[in-house]
């Protein structure tokens, strides 16, 4: 099988079963890997949550974002609650296989405060102001 | 002190000191936050990397990006053994502040591999394509 390791050096294009790649991804010590939403036109960076293996997989299925909920230890299909679905554009996986990009048409607020990304805290100096 | 709960509704614009938000980001076991840095101008996610908040301090003060590396247990100036330095242009964080965004501006690659994003693994169908 094709390691990471092997990717890193390997010509652009080259292409390689989705699958091998998946068993080689670094979840940590409770199974989850970070994933970044990312508005697929703007390029905004709207979120940061938790996937495992079957969020991933079952993101990959259905078309739409599922994250795992450290807080309420349980799948979270991102807009079932709230209407603000993230469709699929494209998912990524970084060099060492410990974090997923995901590139999303996000419907409404990415934020569960109503704002468009959770990226609201800007650093200005000695002080934080809302964005 | 405002918590980050109260700036969930606050308006556009309201500030509280640097501090009081530093003191509540929720770090992890190992006291550390998952930090994204995106491309300043072109919003091209780099690579998605760990700060303590000694890290973030340093980088706020320096203006260049200092990360903890997990797997050498030290800090990292990005770009002190490549060249490939990422210069702060903001900082931000999320709405419960577990995430730190780092907008840059990135001298040369941004990932080991001397690929411009670390994020060069792409799912098409299934099959895995390198960018």
């Amino acid at each position: 099988m094709v390691t990471l390791k092997d990717l890193e050096v390997s010509a652009l294009g080259t292409r390689v079963p989705l699958q091998d790649v998946l068993s080689q991804l670094r979840f940590n010590s409770d199974g989850l890997i970070p994933a970044i939403a990312q508005e697929h036109d703007s390029g905004a960076v709207l979120m940061l949550a938790w996937m495992d293996h079957h969020a991933i997989q079952r993101t990959l299925d259905e078309g739409q974002v599922v994250y795992y909920s450290r807080s309420r230890q349980e799948y979270w299909r991102k807009g079932e609650t709230s209407g603000h679905f993230q469709e699929l554009v494209s998912m990524h996986f970084d060099c060492d296989g410990d974090t997923v990009l995901l590139k999303v048409r996000q419907t409404g607020a990415a934020c569960h405060t109503n704002r468009p990304t959770c990226f609201y805290l800007t650093v200005s100096g000695d002080v934080i102001h809302v964005d």
